[in-house]
């Protein structure tokens, strides 16, 4: 076993003990104009110093403002910062090894903010009443709050043209979204788990529109739906349960399709290396999903790949056919309440749901060809990783159980999910994180 | 309105009349080699003859056993037959335009066999014990059996394997078929409804494989998956109504899945300039379609592509996960009871499925993007078609309340399924046939 | 080294032997109505029967009309055919294990007909004037013409509305053939070399269409292109070399282009458990490839499914953009003569070209994206059987030196061939087969 | 003709006139936190001002330094500014309709920065050292350099990695760009037309992998090939003008490849509402298209989306084969001169290249069918547009002519062109642009 396991090892088996960590700082490097953000932690010995940078070790001074350590990586190789500190601002100039090149150094500036620490142990429900919305997932926002692992989130979203509850404009179309939260502990490599609590209407009215996206269309039928794609206005009734096109007419007269609130966008912040991602899109990171099984009860898991994960939230809708067909779904403002778990040194390849009654992989990919093999590659390790099957058996429970769904056909990646009936898996005996169920 | 719509209409509105012809013959023209097979009626008078061929309006002559008829197509365009009858017998020539010059003229040999008159108008209830099987859907197969619509078939499939209900290999393996049944009256341009009234096993055993097709896996899973794809055997508990792999172990001992037997393939033969079609593959005519959704209550929709439409079926699976994809099901043999009608003069574009609970379009093609298309297609027409929506509600009701599904990916096309719940097109008020409830 | 390596072995270096045989035949075994051909090869001394049934080795017993024989396979499992002998017929039944149950045992009827004898050792360049042809590549089809490798047929191709070069109709449209040609010793396994050695026009006009296919238009396109798919004439200027539309008008008043004949159909038929195949369709066994580098000069390796590999050519093109973009491209009937090769014991993955300055393997799947990796798997496969690359040198010539180009995007599968420079490879020093340079 | 077109005609027409505008300034709308930026024009005339912004008029006045204008749209709805004026900068407030109701009044905050005045009318030619490089396709990145069309630039490329010809690292990997250059004049709805005047390497090796991207592989070739893609070092022989691996042995000993150097990346900022484009990506912007005819002589068309363009360049390759099969090409740096024209009012939809035989359209897209289908719709676009051809005579010259190539396997889109010989074009007489000869 390296070092570097028996690191890892500890780090995750003693999340106190890194909590105990006299300071944690988010410190960023400019690598040629390129932001690279890291925890720090700090502990203090009177002028020495000891801790972890993304969780490989260092050890340095403090004398006055000025702070000097070392990191040594697990591959031997070091990097020497040399800083002063003001407050909770730190500032100076990291000496690293050349990417392409061991054998040079480079030299990139570098800054830290200072992160707060937690008032207590005790699990909390945060109230955040959002002033303003982002239009993309970017580690670069400041976040809008700090919670902790086990804390919960009530909020708001907007609708997608940047419309809240009053009917007001309060942000730029495209999924505007809600957040940042910064999750204090997350580091890449871990996931996120957010449980859906509260999912609920605050007004009376969705805006769709009433064509088809080119994606569902054969050229034959593109020649008749060509000239539509206009606006319409649903009612919602909150007290039936039920949503109504506003002028659609005729054979809808009577149309109803019972509400089914669900959250469009949900992502946390993209890694090093990537430029902020539109909301319009998703990855990885989640993001734009449009996945009508993200509802009220629902947990949706996401790879962290910032420190403090970064969560983002937004475009809501009161209801969605699979693959949000008609562009926009039936697009509405809502209260929120989340709940926030921690799953420390898992890894999953792609987001996961897991709702009332299944679990769910989402696959997202140019074509739906390239988003199923990634939605099977998803649920296959899903399977090994936490049911403990082999390949072959991994294979008879696909080949028995699978579902197939499309989930998005809206943006500029399609999405499909995998998903398998609990029921299924019960026989199986998993061994599931707490944080999951 | 042309006289060609008005003979359409004529023969719409008068099946009665069409069948009390005196005559139904199946004609059979020798294009270079390629037969084109079409329905004939002959009314006598005298020696003057009347009737159709191919829903065309005709007038002859029978002086004996000569036989000399002319056809007078839409068009105005002409053919004129003229053979000599033996007996349930026709054999002579046809002179008609030439394909691809209408100045000049084409002779064709034509022979044509008589077609059995229906003994009585009550439905029936057929019971037919298969022999032999058929490893294609073609035209050229003779029927092992005449049914009318109306009429309901007792009888078996085999396994994909060609073995029968005792183990024994009765047929070459590649999903062998039961069939095909000539549905008397069925033409071109018409839909066959088949209803699924019994689907029950009749062994204790089903065989699948171990393994992932190549279309639902990444490179990366590629290398984990490589060496599998080898026999698998389920047992099938009828009593407790699930299946369990024999030999999976480990993690597998208690795994369990309910049983919920279905068709894999139902199809009809395809059109003429077809060559007959593998029972592995999928189209139009339905085929080896594996969707998990035809089981005992739904009813197949299929287009009509000749004369009695000659139906299929076969490769009934204890159960499957969408797309089949272990690439094999668990396959095996089945009692079968299927209710036949037609509904004259109603074309579809290609297979729906009326379950308990939704209607489902399947789109076959390359890959799921253009199945998708299809079946978005397929779904649009059905929408506008039966519950009269313009296109701009059509779009409205597709974005809030389609669902897609994967049907199939193990054969040369993928099948990719559009639904939509009964439910929601309850408050439509559809006026759907009779035959497809 | 096992037996069967070794028979393989045998008759691989030393076909002179196997054609010693006293007797080739064509045995048909009727496996449950589906028909599998196998090359008989027989040798008597006195009473005693040796020899070969598909590569495998059997002995026997021939008394009178009297035929027995018993074929041992590599794994040990025996065949016993018992037969009757009438002049150029055989006619039998066979006795051998069930596919599904190894120790239950299966009896199949078969046939069989003599194979000529080759006349003599010198290539012959054979005059074939087609008086019929097939609409489907088919294993069924009775030769027109048995032909050795070494030899060349001189023969011609109508267009693919079934019209000759004299503008008379004779045959069905949709691609029809001429052929088949049964060559003479191939097997499953071995490779075809079809070199096109003559390729020329022998009338004045070809028939096109003024469309574009679905597959290459955008929805929004489709409104515009709708409308169009119209018979398009054009004129072939043999002496000038170039066509031009006949009717186009206005800004293509003086449009040409180069003639450049290809043929866009050849192919083999397929191996057995497949139906024919449509001449409109391709795959492994070539078919409808509709390639612009099949032209005078170039040579096409086919892999052989069937005893005597069954060669069909048909569909020829004045000339043909990327694609078959119009449906049609520009049909003509044309002069043929090909030079037939024969890779003993060389399997190929998919079709392969070689051209005057490349070298070209043809992908064909339901999408572009599936036949790029198709055709990537056939151009490794060829660059490490031939050129003797290991993986990370085959990776490093494809980086640096593939061509990708679009073949046929008009039929059921779309064609993508990579190709890469003649030049490229000459310093590579190939050990390429003789035959087919 | 509405007021709007006449104005749009105006300043098409008179671009010296809009030139004379007294200043010119670029002005940021900061919309909820998302800027928007749009060129400002001012003529005074004592406190009187006049001019466009983003080309609609707008009146106003100057007193001292507070600034006010009000901006009418073609339909009637305005804008008004209010700020002050700070020498070169501009601050303030502007008050528009909202955009989902406008009845309702939105403020934004607004900047402006003065855009420099064109030294001479003649073009010049500007060197450009660059120092430090941008790893996103930015609207939001300051300009290293204004030119006007008409100009040349001298500049330098590093490689992928971030190496200059030194060997340096000098910039964080991921194709990072020279610029952004601001050309004046240029606006949303222009298109710019690059000229590769020169494009000479600079350095003896380059980088590459050994690998194959996972889009080349089928699950077979998967598992020889996954545990490649290790760094590949190549010799750049500049006087004989050929490429040779360094250590790829064996058969490759001899192996070499001619050098064709080419842009992998050039591009423009990406327009409102989307956030930069990472350099690994591609769009209807260019970016890192990858494309192998993207050599000294061709002329780029791109697309502009921001005021002044934004022209980004880097990405060079020695050489590569199509598709960058090996996710790296033959990477290095490189001595860059291009020459920039503006096409004022012609919009194309997406990246067009003019090489020395041929013209070329980049369909950008998640699967190669689409981006065949993008590519198809842009050179029909190009066909209608350029050489006046009607639907159909498009039709007939792309069934007959077009060439469809794949460009790029490697990113998160793939990249396909169509391509048709310029000779073939020759004789439609086009009306092109002197600016993209």
């Amino acid at each position: 076993m390296s070092i570097r396991a028996l690191l890892l090892l500890f780090l995750a088996c003693s999340s106190q003990a890194a909590g105990a960590a006299d300071e944690s700082w988010l410190l960023t490097l400019d690598r040629w104009g390129n932001p690279q953000h890291e925890t720090l932690s700090l502990a203090r010995d009177g002028n020495a110093l000891s801790g972890f940078l993304a969780r490989e070790p260092l050890t340095g001074t403090l004398r006055r403002d000025r702070l000097r350590f070392r990191v040594v990586a697990a591959d031997g190789s070091r990097c020497d910062y040399d800083g002063r500190r003001e407050r909770d601002r730190l500032r100076g100039v990291a000496d690293c090894p050349d990417t392409n090149d061991p054998d040079r150094r480079a030299q990139h500036a570098f800054s830290a903010r200072r992160l707060p620490t937690r008032p207590s142990q005790a699990p909390r429900v945060h109230d955040y009443v959002p002033t303003d919305f982002s239009n993309t997932f970017s580690a670069e926002r400041l976040p809008v709050l700090t919670i902790w692992p086990g804390d919960s989130v009530r909020t708001k979203t907007i609708d997608s043209g940047g419309v809240d509850e009053h009917g007001r404009t309060v942000a730029l179309y495209g999924n505007p979204q809600t957040g940042p939260f910064f999750v204090a502990g997350a580091e890449p490599g871990d996931t996120l788990a957010v449980r859906i609590v509260r999912l609920r209407l605050n007004r009376d009215y969705a805006d769709s529109l009433d064509g088809i996206v080119a994606r569902a269309l054969t050229t034959t039928q593109a020649v008749d739906f060509a000239h539509l794609g206009k606006p319409a206005r649903w009612t919602l009734d909150r007290e039936r349960g039920v949503a109504r096109p506003q002028r659609a007419g005729g054979a809808l007269d009577h149309f109803e399709v019972p509400l089914r609130p669900m959250l469009g966008g949900l992502g946390v912040a993209p890694g090093p290396g990537s430029p902020p991602m539109s909301t319009g899109d998703t990855g990885r990171h989640g993001g734009n999903m449009d996945f009508n099984e993200i509802v009220e009860g629902s947990t949706v898991l996401l790879p962290v790949f910032q420190p403090g994960a970064l969560l983002y939230l937004g475009d809501a809708h009161a209801l969605q056919g699979d693959g949000e067909t008609s562009q926009f779904a039936l697009e509405t403002s809502m209260e929120v309440e989340i709940h926030v778990e921690l799953l420390r040194g898992k890894t999953i390849a792609m987001p996961r749901v897991e709702s009332a009654d299944a679990i769910h992989v989402l696959g997202q990919a140019g074509s739906l060809d390239d988003a199923l093999r990634a939605a099977t590659a998803g649920m296959l390790q899903w399977l090994r990783q936490d049911y403990g099957l082999d390949a072959a058996q991994a294979a008879q429970v696909l080949g028995s159980s699978v579902r197939y769904r499309v989930a998005n056909l809206a943006g500029r990646s399609v999405g499909l999910a995998a998903s398998i009936d609990t029921a299924r898996l019960a026989t199986l005996r998993p061994e599931r994180s707490e944080a999951a169920r």
